[in-house]
């Protein structure tokens, strides 16, 4: 297998040495080559992903990406320029988000029950395209604005990626998350496309949520949902009330996938890359550790990604929630589980 | 007070008489004419807000609003027509909602600590505005847009409402909330005029949180929060997550407001008209008395709002959470409290 490696900045360093570390536990095939890209490239050449290096990472099987960003450099430049920018280059059209309560993991809510819900986003269309603009900046005539663009095309592949999924979990369910009442243009091209695609998949039962009261049934019976599918911009957010419910983003993982195989996907954990913290050796790489599960699952290699999800479920159950994280002892008990 | 009442559909007439019936129990001089409007008329006469009657509307201090929507009415049509057409026509730039978790009322979260938020919603521009279009409909080359505008004048004015109130609340702290990192043209339009105005107002403290880490701080630590400004998209997503973690959308009250005075301001509860419960005398009214309260203090009845609010109050934190609702016996209690 070969792997891009993409650890970034802040704690990403420090968590995607974990995640190597268990990776190469279940696979010691990996040939892994890193990738200077992020904050402090920038910072130090103003480059943020030069041609030579998108071309580079196409050449391998999967990317692993740690965290992107520093509060030096101003917001925008990296997510469009480097995080956005692999997602569209790359065709990462189904952002998956699986989000499970795991035993031993404590949610903020009082009563929270199972919770084993996957979020999938679209990734390459929506307000997230950068289509827009401001005419007469800095007067009171100024107007802004944002435009979202959803293709029967760019729809349709992601829908039916999300049927696939559902039809393959114990539940098959599948909830549509848009606001088709207000955004009624591409609320109309979401929902058809759903009819349309669900004929092909009778077994799969179908519902449909406003995203306004889907944040709210997301706190108040989260354990309703099972395959969940959404526009970029509202995935962006429910996934992170999913995460919240679910333990906090220390726990959230990701795959970003080009679903036909054409470019390389890219894993990474959902959290930012926390400067704060970074350096201190107390990171939770756990989110970079799932992630590495949805990589190996994405290659086909399922027994691998099973070692992993499972030492990460046990390791989690077994846990003091108390006892403050090590970032290399979460990485050295996980590998030791995954590769045991 | 002249007060325009639109009791709706489904569970709207019901929880309206308690509001009219606290709202009298204070304000013994309202004159209330009530209008037919809402998913029956449309159903009956295919209408849906007629000139003669927005005009009407227009002549009155405040409308209150029960619930619009039927599913026998297809998705869209009285948002577009009836709801947003009021919130437009009317210009309630402002969508005032506060969120507090008052004692006796129980959160879904396990440890939420106080909650005493104040969210201000724009209500005129955004992702709202109705503009966006469908090419090659129904085909595989279908393309669907919703275009986001915004504007100086209207991001200005719902930014000024909103520091005005965080001056006069004893945290002084302002949030904006939004998504600067990708939408970055709206987001520049949005953090630049909360920098500017923020210059008048020293007093207030003024932080910033995307969308996404936003809304997850809602359920972990909402405490932090005390007047929050943001969009209108995201400000139906959040509000919604602000009133799950208070007790739900049973509670969560709202006002449109046209600040400026020139049109009447409307208020209403955040929930839907519930058809699955309606004429069964079960729905809470709590969150319309609560917009009472907002109405009042509105046109300025201090001490008629400090009334109802310190009914509701009371009620709530001596209700057993387990006792079943009973409509009219709520709006009993509550007009006796306010009133007595
Ligand atoms: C950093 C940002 C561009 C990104 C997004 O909005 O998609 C992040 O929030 C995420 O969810 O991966
Ligand atoms: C019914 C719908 C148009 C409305 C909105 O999206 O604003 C509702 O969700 C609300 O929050 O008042």
């Amino acid at each position: 297998m070969r792997l891009a490696v993409i650890s970034g900045d802040g704690i990403g360093p420090e968590v995607v040495a974990e995640g190597l570390k268990v990776l190469t536990a279940v696979a010691p095939d990996v040939e892994s080559t890193p990738y200077d890209l992020g904050a402090s490239r920038w910072l130090r050449t103003g480059e943020l992903l030069p041609e030579t290096v998108l071309d580079e990472l196409r050449q391998h099987d999967a990317i692993l990406l740690g965290a992107i960003g520093d509060p030096s450099v101003p917001s925008g430049i990296l997510e469009r320029g480097l995080l956005l920018k692999l997602r569209f280059e790359l065709d990462h059209h189904v952002n998956l988000r699986p989000a499970k309560l795991f035993d031993g993991v404590q949610s903020p809510l009082a009563d929270p029950g199972p919770i084993d819900m996957l979020c999938i986003r679209e990734g390459t269309e929506g307000p997230y395209v950068g289509n827009g603009g401001v005419i007469r900046r800095d007067t009171p005539q100024e107007v802004a604005t944002e435009v979202s663009l959803n293709t029967a095309f760019g729809v349709e592949r992601v829908v039916r990626y999300a049927f696939e999924r559902a039809v393959a979990r114990p539940r098959r369910h599948l909830t549509l998350i848009h606001k088709t009442n207000v955004l009624t243009h591409a609320g109309s091209l979401w929902s058809r496309t759903v009819e349309e695609v669900s004929a092909e998949f009778p077994e799969v039962t179908v519902a449909y949520q406003h995203v306004d009261a889907a944040s709210m049934f997301f706190i108040t019976d989260p354990g309703r949902y099972d395959v969940i599918v959404t526009d970029n911009l509202f995935g962006d957010i429910i996934t992170d009330v999913a995460a919240a419910v679910t333990g906090g983003i220390g726990l959230a993982a990701s795959g970003n996938l080009d679903a036909s195989g054409t470019h390389p996907s890219m894993f990474e954990p959902v959290h930012g890359s926390a400067p704060d913290i970074a350096g201190q050796g107390k990171a939770d790489p756990t989110a970079t550790v799932l992630s590495v599960g949805l990589l190996l699952e994405h290659l086909g290699r399922t027994e691998q990604a099973r070692k992993v999800n499972a030492a990460v479920a046990f390791d989690l159950s077994t846990r003091d929630p108390k006892a403050p994280i090590r970032t290399t002892e979460v990485g050295d008990r996980l590998a030791a589980l995954a590769g045991g």
